[in-house]
């Protein structure tokens, strides 16, 4: 039985074949001087207004570590492919480059530099799949998640995605993204040895029929969690459920004890919890809190909330951990300035923005402007604007103490504050934040089209 | 930094909190019965007239590895959740059940149970989340991936998703489940380390950039890999790059090599490849394979080769690899039987069948004609009928031979020829496939029923 673990040893593996064949090729040419290569995302998803920025971390580790083994290099040298002399450079290949990113937890719009990768060529180049892979991901999940936790206001979201995830990173990985975007929580328990993240749990179905009568479930669980009962209450029917946990709630009472929630699961949440509430409230269990779940999005937050639910705690599985309405982000990783200066792609109409970059955001009274994309050595655009993109690595080792996943969620959540009401609302309209480029930048872009079209 | 891997030793880890509590009330009240647990899909996904069943080698391994490392152990015990006496539990923890399965590379529809856990109630309780994690996602990929090689006919697929999968694992589980429903191979270099399965890959278009012209860039990549070059033509001009790649195809021919192939990844690539096709064959090079990538998915596959594109082999990128028109595979896990007997699930109308089942599959004519799902012990229903559950671990351990990667995909494709016709239509009104359940079973499920109406 073979699984197929991701390792530190084997991870640089982890990309496709034709990166390393171009670095064979680059090796053998001796082509490798320095270049700049930018990750951004040409327009942003379709129902997305935003993007959070995440994954950072995982990409600083992963630059930091990539180590081509001894069984990695064998595996490549079985593949017939590749020259003895690369492989001999595999051996002791160390990315030794300079990184600039926007923080994990800013908001980034598209064709932005988020990342922005100065290296020798080859090693810009063998890192791409992975850095993409990692950011992609993790920049779409918190990206959704901000839609559900700014839709869900001052109620709590909590991660329920771990059963429909794309497999095990994915898994712990949206644990990590959606609790940087403002979830409070995640069912994930590896997610909360991996990342500190608090877990959070109830009970399943199984678990209330694994017992004669509701009553009696309800019961035990209290009796062995005192501290930490939320008892599922549609098993059967939410309203005798209600009456069920109320019992048991009365029974903790007297034991010192505090029901900590009721969760209901199906139905029409609007209605029952405002039932549930009012019958808890009848019985001054106001403190018992009400968790709703059952393949909740944004939309139906929105919704339950214009309809009145009652609810504390909103947990969000599948539709937040596959980004259901938006499940891929398609950030890219471009060339943008080589020893022969800066460069641009023009294939197919897509233009790449040339040359080191800097992105300027312009603030007044606290809400986002515009953002300005210039040149790396053009002077702020405006005493409003401050610049996005940090220095994180310098000759392939991280320079800042970075932040813990608290404080990155913290900075994630004071971000929220500055956006412009028309980028929270996830109906209606596609609403464009304004993104502008610089001058400078535009006529080196201009002059450098003129050139290629010259050129061909 | 901290990447936040998964590892054998945590991955017992990787399960939903209330798992571990309901597990830990168990085991305080004393219930750890025998029970039964069936893994299925209640409903199809938009889009999807049939299943592939995928990932259950993961699962065995999973099974047959989970530990609860004593790291583990102090992690839970931090949370001040658990009792000692079930932290002390799962120090010797081991799964002991029985798993039958449907094998991988079948194909199944809703309802039918996929694996089916027969263990004591702690164990198969906590097993439930990685199990879905790694069943929905793989199944939902080579269920995806049969659409694309189906449609795609005699022409090859490769995966090329691995910067848009939903992080790293999911990259290498895509990797595998479609190249297990057909895919001739992956770029993705790790995937063909720990899978055996062939990596494939040509050129970036910051290749081509690096050199001082399209030309050039060919020569020196035709230079340093003889044997496995394949050119992408559509960096500046696909028919000035068809071109070049017709010169470098004669020069390497005079070495005494063969042009692999050309790849176009961008513009109408129904006129592009005709176009190419034609100029290749009037240069005698029919031996050049034209490889035609680009966010292609089933559907754009069938316009292409309807528009009579010429491709040999198509890439298939993000669609593939997050299965775009269907991101996530509702696959469940419910409690079948217990100590009680056959057990239903009714809350919300959604009923399990229960008892311990097998599903019969009749075939006539080399044609599926219909699926019966029976109690075990029921005889075949039809003598043109096999059972597709198959035995594959007793008492924690796994009891057959664990049949290849190689041999997995041959039987999948195996499969597809006993597809009906409508199945395999990727477009139009939802087919159903006729699954029917036996009289006895479906006696017992309104007996069951009844029964619980009375209960409540």
């Amino acid at each position: 039985m073979n699984f197929g673990f991701l390792t530190p040893e084997n991870m640089a593996l982890l990309t496709d074949l034709y990166e390393l064949t171009m670095a064979d090729s680059y090796y053998r040419a001796g082509i490798n001087d320095f270049t700049t290569f930018d990750l951004f995302v040409r327009e942003l998803p379709e129902n997305r207004n935003f993007l959070v920025s995440c994954g950072l971390e995982q990409i600083l580790y992963y630059l930091e570590n990539i180590r081509f083994s001894k069984d990695a290099i064998e595996y490549l040298r079985s593949l017939k492919i590749f020259s003895e002399e690369f492989l001999g450079y595999l051996k002791d290949f160390r990315f030794g480059g300079e990184v600039w990113a926007i923080p994990e937890g800013e908001i980034y719009f598209n064709q932005e530099p988020v990342i922005r990768v100065t290296a020798r060529r080859i090693e810009a180049q063998i890192i791409e799949t992975f850095l993409l892979n990692i950011f992609n991901f993790q920049s779409m999940i918190a990206s959704k998640s901000a839609r559900v936790v700014l839709t869900a206001k001052d109620k709590s979201v909590v991660d329920f995605s771990a059963r429909r995830d794309h497999s095990t990173d994915a898994s712990i990985k949206t644990a990590r993204a959606s609790f940087i975007a403002g979830c409070v929580g995640t069912s994930n328990v590896l997610a909360g040895r991996l990342y500190g993240i608090p877990v959070i749990g109830t009970m399943a179905h199984s678990y209330v029929m694994s017992f004669p009568n509701e009553l009696e479930s309800f019961r035990t669980f209290a009796e062995h969690f005192p501290e930490n009962t939320v008892l599922l209450i549609d098993t059967y029917d939410v309203i005798e459920g209600a009456k069920n946990a109320i019992i048991v709630a009365k029974e903790m009472e007297k034991r010192g004890y505090r029901l900590r929630g009721v969760r209901i699961d199906s139905g029409d949440l609007a209605e029952l919890s405002k039932k549930v509430r009012k019958m808890l409230d009848e019985e001054n269990l106001n403190y018992v809190r009400i968790v709703l779940s059952g393949d909740l999005n944004e939309y139906k937050i929105e919704e339950l909330l214009e309809k009145g639910a009652k609810a504390d705690v909103f947990g969000v599985g599948t539709e937040m951990g596959v980004s259901k309405d938006a499940p891929s982000l398609g950030g890219v990783y471009k060339l943008v300035e080589d020893k022969g200066g800066p460069k641009i792609k023009l294939s197919t109409g897509k233009i790449t923005l040339p040359g080191k970059k800097q992105v300027w955001r312009v603030v007044k009274d606290g809400i986002m402007i515009e953002d300005i994309i210039c040149l790396e050595d053009e002077p702020p655009p405006s005493k409003d604007a401050y610049p996005l993109l940090v220095k994180v690595m310098d000759r392939g080792k991280v320079i800042i103490d970075y932040p813990s996943i608290s404080k990155i969620r913290e900075f994630c959540i004071s971000n929220y504050s500055k956006l412009p009401e028309e980028a929270k609302k996830i109906r209606g309209e596609k609403w464009d934040y304004p993104v502008k480029v610089s001058n400078k930048l535009r006529r080196m872009t201009e002059k450098l089209e003129k050139m290629i079209h010259y050129h061909q």
